[in-house]
């Protein structure tokens, strides 16, 4: 039975704030396994690769090579129906064109002193992007994750994927493809992170790590964060739809079990100010559970950490919203605009009763990598922003120099540094150039 | 003796590849120690933080209250010479007109297709700030860390700040005003940062914790990663100086000490393309160093970290430069905007001769909160960036998911999640709500 809480009842504050707490994930603790790796990857490189990938993945590497060739890439372009390829160019294309205005702006000027400051922001040189093998291994997180380093500039996109005995799904490569990333290399885990962080032999280390992946990935890339940045670290997914009573019932089921469906882990939450569609949505979702390939595990999910929220009216749902903070928020309601003006807190918003989040998860144009496990208070998705970084830039001259100088040596003495002190004051009271040359 | 390194020298690269690679930094590992008292927070609250308040602080926060009181901040203000409160606000001032300009600002509009979509940018409620005590306890960072989120909108910022027997910078507190912060608490050290992110019955938790602290501080705000955002981990300073043969000695022998008086692991780096001037700058530290207040840490910091690289010219400094990827990078040249525009990698440019790195840790307006040890090849300074988070929109009518559903059925059905591909084909050829309503 999924969990049912009603606003007015009068334990609702205890029952929610005991909902928004539950644990979904329960994460072995691997650190000592992954630190032992990572510095087995240091010490041996390439020949280390290869004897965790044949362990790990069943799969010679010394054999087969570290690096996915040209020739393989293209095989599995040929090899994955047409349809998806066409499916897989329009999302980019729509990925592409949405992320290019992201792109942040250089920013120079002189305030009124004649001071010049500046922002200028530059791509990161190098990145490595994780695909997870098996179920997981998703073509669009591919381009979701790629394309926004590419409309930023990265000269070099690496990924990295596991082959558990040879296997590589066709579809991923076709996205990488698509995407122009030419550099691949089967292997995976903390392996994988360590090679990206530290390089070997056959790998260039690269300057940031991105992508989903297990615990042994996540708790790698914990590990090397400060070597290299890394993207967020992804819980499992969520979705909060609110929706009144107008809505067909199905529709609403539909996406809920949409999110359910992608791990135990994952949760589907229904907020809605009608008791009889509240009612209707979740004989929909019971109707709908039996038919999906995946429905053991979207059962689970929807057992485990479903829920559906009875509120009196849109009022009470926003601050319940904004402290839930979904990765995904679906707002189905007669003024969806107007509810969603009153969010602050969600990774993205889906407005209307034709705008599921699948097709954010796909085609919409917007990034499907989102914060989890109500990050988005203080975390936004993956944009262009995660592949820059900005350079401050402050120029002055001899005449602003004097005007600034005595509040920096003020201060600079009140903290106690004379070399601070003296780095400004000593170019006070002389030459232009204070050298030879001035 | 400071290492000098010659780019004509046969063995430069595997020198200059070991110097990159010098740890300036060894943190014990007290991740056990600070997981206790993270969960002795948690479970106890505010009769933690009296406990450990009282063993690591030695004062009874029982007696004295954990939240510093108005009066205690105003008299803190009143006592701080009035030079030095002038000389904070002018620096309030000045890194507040220079943070607006980084605002990011909202972008909704429609594609060729009729899709409606959106970056929504907002505020992160409430943020925990971080401040040491004791010699590191810096007016200037104050201002700096709190002035981009007052300008971001953060509505609560939090500042605690340890107070050993009993001792507060008055010109901290000052600062905290000058930045109009009222909410302050005198605890510090891993139990600070737990009350922080978890909340006690005095404290409310909040969504981001910002600001320097010692290894016990560093490691709770990894553990805490999560649970709250966190700033980065910050190490040494440094600083990279670029100087020609028509540079004043002793300026930049000033600027490098200015650096290596902050901690025994700062790290101060002179490239030169004249060797006597080189020879000049390294006479006119050893000269200099005697006259710190903090000559012993500066000392220490130099013979230790320091370095001067003869290179050729400048095309021959620039990738060493782009590889060092200073925290702060001065460039004093005959052409210093021609340099700096081939310069990827750093923190914070100072361009000129007059533009000591000193400027920027004050009164320049830009933050002085930048990226250590060559994380600045993938990472920024603080910014209001670190105080807002997007949250992406997305809106179609009837039409257009019509338009796009087919390629999101198709994509769904290659990574076999049926539930996704449901929820997009349900609600075609039906009508306009699919509901009662519809």
């Amino acid at each position: 039975m999924v969990l049912r809480l009603d606003h007015s009842s009068e334990d609702f504050a205890s029952r929610f704030d005991a909902f928004l707490k539950t644990k979904r994930e329960v994460s072995a603790d691997v650190n000592a396994d992954v630190a032992a790796i990572i510095d087995e990857v240091r010490r041996r490189g390439d020949e280390a690769l290869h004897d965790l990938t044949l362990k790990f993945d069943r799969l010679d590497t010394r054999a087969a090579g570290l690096r996915v060739t040209e020739a393989e890439i293209a095989a599995a372009y040929e090899a994955t129906d047409p349809k998806v390829i066409a499916a897989l160019q329009l999302a980019h294309d729509r990925i592409a064109s949405h992320h290019a205005r992201q792109m942040p702006k250089d920013d120079f000027y002189e305030d009124a002193l004649g001071v010049g400051l500046g922002s200028r922001w530059t791509a990161v040189e190098a990145v490595g992007l994780y695909v997870p093998g098996g179920t997981a291994s998703y073509p669009s997180s591919v381009l979701m994750n790629a394309v926004p380093a590419k409309v930023a500039g990265v000269e070099r996109i690496v990924m990295v994927v596991p082959a558990r005995e040879g296997e590589l799904n066709p579809a991923v490569l076709a996205a990488a493809r698509i995407a122009g990333i030419d550099e691949i290399y089967r292997i995976g885990g903390a392996q994988a992170v360590a090679a990206l962080a530290y390089g070997t032999e056959t790998i260039e280390p690269v300057s940031k790590i991105v992508g989903p992946g297990n615990a042994w990935v996540a708790a790698a890339k914990r590990q090397v964060f400060g070597i290299v940045g890394i993207d967020m670290i992804a819980g499992p997914s969520e979705v909060l739809v609110i929706a009144d009573g107008d809505n067909n019932p199905d529709w609403v089921a539909a996406d809920l079990l949409a999110q359910a469906e992608h791990d135990t882990g994952a949760q589907s939450i229904l907020v809605t100010d009608d008791a009889g569609f509240a009612d209707a949505v979740v004989e929909a979702v019971e109707r709908q559970l039996d038919t999906l390939s995946r429905s053991d595990t979207a059962r689970r999910s929807w057992r485990d950490f479903g829920a559906v929220i009875l509120v009196p009216d849109w009022d009470a749902a926003v601050p319940l919203a904004n402290r839930i903070a979904a990765e995904h928020l679906e707002i189905a309601t007669g003024d969806p605009e107007a509810l969603a003006d009153r969010i602050r807190n969600a990774g993205a918003i889906f407005l209307g009763r034709h705008t599921p989040e699948v097709i954010g998860d796909y085609v919409g144009g917007s990034n499907h990598v989102l914060p989890t496990a109500r990050s988005a208070r203080f975390s936004s998705g993956l944009s262009v922003l995660d592949y820059v970084k900005r350079t401050s830039v402050l120029k002055l001259g001899a005449e602003q120099l004097r005007q600034l100088a005595p509040a920096a040596i003020t201060l600079a003495e009140a903290e106690g540094l004379t070399a601070h002190a003296r780095s400004v004051g000593i170019r006070l009271n002389q030459g232009d150039t204070g050298g030879a040359g001035g």
